[in-house]
């Protein structure tokens, strides 16, 4: 790959893309705002040389061909929430937005899919298809990434258990190839095996292989009603064997949460509000959602006495809207709370779901090793764990040195027992060295043959995955 | 692709494969049976000159790097039930099986996952894990294929529209590289977002880009009941207009058939047993499973409503196991007793769901037009219609002029109206030409491209889907 030879943006780059684009729709030099030198992970920065948003495919595929018949270097990026610096222009040149292109396209009621564009915002999404008596199911945290984002990442999320990620729901794209051609992968429907899943490809591949412009997803009826359960345990070894029991007691669940006192008591000092229950050291968070009442009440109840059989000491419901928020908006905010008391590194491994609890030991251990805060929670119910590494008031030197090591001791046990890197956020910049490291030798060169399959110059997001 | 420069098997081949795998599991002229000449398309009919049977991914492993040192081809193939040539050794050379890789290694009931052999058949394992109270939901028809022949073609079946393809429970896979090399792709996790989906790739390439010699699969608790609903319609339109009601009336269904009254009468000939019912020019087959008596039958219930209010004639409800298999048996036959009276040539093609009446019509439009009998059956809840175009009495001239022209217009109608080659039987030989003319130049060099970062030799399995 050509890396190498990109070249520096030009008056004359600049003047062509304005005329593909409209003048307004440009940006360069101090136009440029500093959210665009970086996405959700702050440590990684760089400015784009120059910044265009894009309306349509016509316009992303004349400016992808004006780039790679010029050697320029492009970097695909929505609303820039990502977490692994991948959607950061470290090599400058030009920056592409999908923000304009925002449009729902269609909502098709009979054969419950979606056409969206790439910019489209996740949670404007989930309220538009709600009102229709719809439901998309894939829920990362992060409410405001783009639809684009979230295909580029395979973006997982809390109601994963019983809904599965992303992946599951995206049907048909179309594609902005690294030359500037457009082409289409799968379509509205349901079934596909029609040769290699190109598709399916392109789903977690970062902006690395090509520009997604048009997105088909699917919709299921949105469910009549939700239910959770706070339940606490006198250890995070009852906690995690116990999913298994709830897995099995064909309930049925939507989520099952993992988290531990140490991150309550974050939220609750970070953010100055209490959380519903503080006293056991660990928790899980159960949520379940179904048609009928009855039903419902029925798998909740069995979920619950499940629980308390495993050993919980108590199971707290919350049937309302009220209660539901009060544990689940903390649940959203454990990593602002967390970000606003200290800087802070994240893994977000993925380990099979019944070593979670060796997996967190082990990460709690570190922090008597290397003498840094170390917070973990996630979802039990998937083996996808957040693992926060606080800096706190170290030094800058110290800071340097320390957060490295955890970090690669943290992957050496996920790969020890059989993990991998990223679980939902992907791998940027930020956990490329982990994924060169784990991945073998073997599949990051597969890995760097498809990259070239498809972006022979590597002019397109260059420098993140492989 | 250097697939030109393939050679011819000797005698010293030979010698070397027999002390890879043992004497007793290397066959060849005579001893290799009619079998292994064709798959379940009869018409495609090669045989390999040597048949080799490892027993073990080392064996595999080195079996590969002999014939990639030795520019042998090398078909694998699990039972040969495949619908597409893709297990036919139309080059010659090696064939490998892996029906004695047939072990099922692992069910671990914590995380719901089971590793397996790729030779495990599918009936088998489905009986295996109910056993323990476990469900693997993909149910292609064919239960006689093996888990690796389904992951390759990324099966379908009926019960997609409640549970999804093979692909959703495909969780990790050991892979043999044509080069010889062992890796893993994916893991016993349930969500991954670590560098390209090269699992994904694999699900559904047919044997072209390497040899799966491990799964781990996704299980599921195994529902306690099912009900199936008969549901007679006077029109096919009428029938699939129902469907999104069905979809969007919360009542889940498992599976959603279409047939019509020809495929029904045909059945009747054909195997001289009665169907159900038999007077409606059209039906709908649904299926619903749970865990609990009273939220089946309201669900059922709520279903059997919709489809009156829609204009059905009558819903014949199957609650036990006996009317359960009086509907599901036949059809589950109807392949096998379209083929019992006639030769046929059939196409798998998928569309928009809701596309199906105005696909069928045309299809059927056909008969008049090139005087073939086609029919058509397939899967109401996911686009995928199955259709046959039978030889009966023709003679050989007319039969090689006409299933071609039929065929050509089914593909191009699917094409016109958004749909795809194929729904779930893969590409392999027959659908190749349709692959061609239907992707697009621009997919299509992907694909070359994929398989030439897998498989730069091109030695296993030549000819198929690029």
């Amino acid at each position: 790959m050509a890396i190498a030879q990109l070249r520096r943006i030009t008056e004359a780059d600049i003047r062509a893309l304005r005329k593909i684009v409209g003048p307004e729709h440009v940006r360069v030099g101090n136009e440029i705002s500093d959210d665009y030198a970086r996405d959700e992970l702050a440590r990684e920065r760089a400015f784009p040389e120059v910044l265009v948003e894009p309306g349509c495919t016509r316009e992303v595929s004349d400016v992808m061909r004006y780039a790679y018949e010029n050697d320029l270097s492009v970097t695909p990026r929505g609303t820039g929430t990502g977490l692994c610096g991948g959607a950061v222009a470290t090599h400058g040149g030009i920056m592409l937005t999908t923000t304009r292109m925002n449009r729902i396209l269609e909502i098709d009621q009979e054969c419950l899919m979606a056409t969206v564009e790439p910019g489209v915002v996740l949670l404007d999404f989930q309220k538009h298809v709600e009102k229709m008596g719809l439901f998309y199911p894939p829920d990362p945290g992060e409410k405001s990434a783009t639809l684009g984002g979230n295909v580029s990442t395979n973006a997982g999320g809390m109601r994963a258990v019983k809904y599965g990620v992303t992946r599951g729901y995206v049907r048909g794209m179309e594609v902005v190839l690294p030359n500037g051609e457009v082409t289409e992968f799968g379509g509205k429907l349901s079934k596909n095996s029609s040769g290699y899943g190109l598709m399916h490809l392109m789903v977690g591949s970062e902006g690395t292989l090509g520009i997604i412009t048009k997105i088909v997803l699917r919709l299921i009826p949105l469910p009549k009603k939700r239910v959770s359960i706070l339940v606490p345990f006198a250890s995070l070894e009852e906690a995690i064997r116990t999913v298994p029991k709830i897995l099995m007691s064909r309930t049925n669940p939507t989520a099952i949460e993992f988290m531990q006192q140490d991150a309550i008591h974050a939220y609750e000092r970070s953010m100055g509000k209490p959380f519903p229950h503080n006293e056991a050291p660990a928790y899980l968070l159960l949520q379940f959602d179904g048609n009928s009442e009855s039903e419902l009440e029925s798998a909740y109840q069995a979920a619950a006495e499940t629980c308390l059989a495993q050993g919980a000491l108590d199971a707290l419901i919350a049937d309302t809207s009220d209660r539901h928020s009060a544990v689940w908006d903390p649940r959203g905010a454990f990593l602002e709370a967390l970000k606003a008391v200290s800087e802070l590194e994240m893994a977000d491994a993925v380990v099979p779901p019944h070593l979670i609890p060796e997996f967190v030991t082990f990460c709690d251990s570190l922090q008597e090793r290397f003498g840094a805060k170390v917070i973990t929670f996630g979802h039990a119910g998937d083996g996808n764990c957040h693992i926060h590494i606080l800096r706190e008031d170290m030094d800058d030197e110290t800071w340097e040195q320390t957060y490295p090591q955890v970090m690669d001791e943290i992957y050496r046990k996920c790969h020890e027992l059989g993990g991998q890197v990223s679980g939902e956020h992907g791998i940027g910049i930020a956990k490329r060295p982990y994924l060169h490291r784990w991945a073998g030798d073997i599949n990051l060169e597969l890995m760097r043959r498809i990259k070239n399959s498809f972006d022979p110059k590597g002019i397109l997001n260059p420098g993140k995955v492989v």
